[in-house]
């Protein structure tokens, strides 16, 4: 059978037959792992990201641990907070907080060009390094998406309700216009740079959007994203475009770009993909949860998946949000293997 | 025209013509009135509930101020937890924490009936006390509905991800249903003490549904929220069935149950009529962001969901979630008086 690039991943990306579903899982380097936990006894977030070294050590371990199809550089998406004049740090046990958050056309005007090249240096240093490790499997780069990173640019970090960045939007649309029209500049440099580093993939973070209605989204997401999901694909990589609770956004975000569309578990994905429609590729979208279930339980649940995919290339298992923290590492190891496992009916 | 009940509200809730649409607010009493803070600076949250007449007051204090079309019950939704045996309160900043969560069998077999008429005495004096004051103005009384009442049982608080609450039922399902049983039961027993004591409507808050996947609503909360909403309704008062996120839930929901369903603002309120079905009523679904915009701005909002209501009899407007702690009065105020004098198509 014909697998082009040598590479699962890629090829579904593209909707060409695979001899497996591809596999791999959002935030699969991470807490969950023992040889992670290690390496954060001695750094920090920011200092394993900082150090290209340690960034590729860690982006390699659920590669060599579980056989996933592709490799997500370890990184985080506010890493262009900082470069672009925002005083960001990860709070012990609170999460990201940014003390001069965005609140006033002054304040946009006040961000600083990104210069991914530059500001970004070691991020574009862990994929060169990246790409000498892993061989054949796939290197994705990834950025968040404008809203989600306007999001805590204004709210000064995580929210439950947006509404500081909503009330932007509808008190104030020229400060967030300025803000997007920005930051869409920014992260559409900040993908292209990852790019010419080497990065095969882009996979384009919108993972809050989901508090949106749809005419918000329209309005005032939209353009932004797709600005970024342009860029990117004008690279010649294929683009991954993710968001969380995005039910009634999908023919939006697939408006806006994307050769794969991102689900959640909360859309079943044959619904999900018949309301994006079957000329874009699906990745997802198993409840990070099932992972943590008994063995015959988190197999029923993939098999569901796997199922609701049959039938036409395109589709790219992975969960619907990040592996949570204390998920078993042989649960991730099996996972890969029953979706390996699984006799698709367009594979052959 | 004909308008059954003397009430706008429970004509829309039975789908009859009104001279208007009916409007309230979930959490119209709180936070953002000063009448209301002006009391929580000498009481605390279940002080207050505990005491019918402050309970009374403070559920009073919107209907006086906005002229809202009903008035609802000032109570929590984690009330049953203690007459049922755990050990809740409200930390200060932190929200509701148990600190015996349930997290086996024997801590399921160790819950207690709720018997709400001794042991919520002081919420059943609280409704008889706001019939007497409260005139034609309808009264709402509710609960949480099972799973929203249960993931906070098991999690010991609020969650992001419901991890031990989904865990419960994939990997211990005959002790998630006994829990839903047993909660299921005493929520059924809740609402209709409420309703004996003159809640002339009972609206049930699955708010935090929006997590589960169609498939795992299905099975292990349909039938459960399916037993509160049937003996709701047996009352013979009009239910509100209302969740958040629910976008690929709503024909599940209709099928537990409810003379309306409640909408969030992910949902064009005409995509989800459409998606329950116009023999429903609905009940939604402005952001209420909005109700923080400047006024033109709002009106704009108010008028779009209206406009996507309009045709039939059957939609009560509200927010798609509870209204937030620094929405000033005066857009509430102003808010009612738009959607009152909105010309329907369907009052005459």
């Amino acid at each position: 059978m014909t697998q082009p690039f040598n590479s699962r991943f890629l090829s579904a990306c593209y909707r060409l037959p695979t001899d497996a579903t591809p596999v791999w899982f959002m935030r699969q380097a991470g807490r969950y792992m023992a040889e992670y936990r290690a390496i954060r006894e001695k750094y920090g977030l920011l200092e394993i990201v900082r150090q290209p070294e340690l960034a590729a050590e860690v982006t390699l371990q659920p590669v060599r641990a579980f056989g996933v199809d592709a490799a997500i550089l370890f990184a985080d998406i506010l890493l262009p907070l900082q470069p672009m004049g925002l005083d960001f740090e990860f709070a012990r046990g609170e999460g990201p907080v940014i003390h001069n958050p965005i609140r006033t056309l002054a304040d946009v005007y006040a961000l600083r060009p990104l210069e991914p090249e530059e500001t970004l240096a070691p991020v574009m240093q862990a994929i060169r390094l990246l790409r000498a490790e892993l061989g054949p499997t796939p290197l994705i780069g990834f950025s968040g998406a404008p809203f989600t990173v306007a999001s805590y640019m204004i709210e000064g970090g995580a929210s439950r309700d947006y509404k500081t960045t909503k009330l932007m939007m509808y008190a104030a649309p020229e400060t967030w216009q300025a803000l997007m029209d920005r930051l869409s500049t920014a992260l559409a440099e900040y993908v292209t740079a990852q790019v010419r580093a080497g990065a095969q993939a882009i996979q384009l973070f919108d993972s809050w959007v989901g508090a949106l209605s749809p005419m918000d989204y329209e309005t005032f997401v939209l353009p932004y994203s797709k600005k970024v999901l342009e860029a990117a694909q004008s690279t010649g990589v294929p683009v991954i475009h993710f968001g969380t609770g995005t039910a009634t956004l999908l023919p939006l975000m697939r408006q806006a770009g994307g050769d794969v569309i991102g689900l959640d578990w909360r859309v079943p994905l044959d619904n999900g993909w018949q309301a994006i429609g079957h000329d874009r590729a699906v990745q997802g979208n198993l409840d990070p949860v099932a992972l943590l279930a008994p063995i015959p339980e988190l197999k029923k649940r993939i098999h569901d998946v796997l199922r609701r995919a049959e039938g036409r290339p395109g589709h790219i298992f992975n969960v619907g949000h990040g592996i949570l923290q204390h998920t078993p590492e042989k649960n991730v190891r099996v996972a890969v293997e029953i979706v390996h496992e699984w006799k698709t009916e367009n594979g052959e």
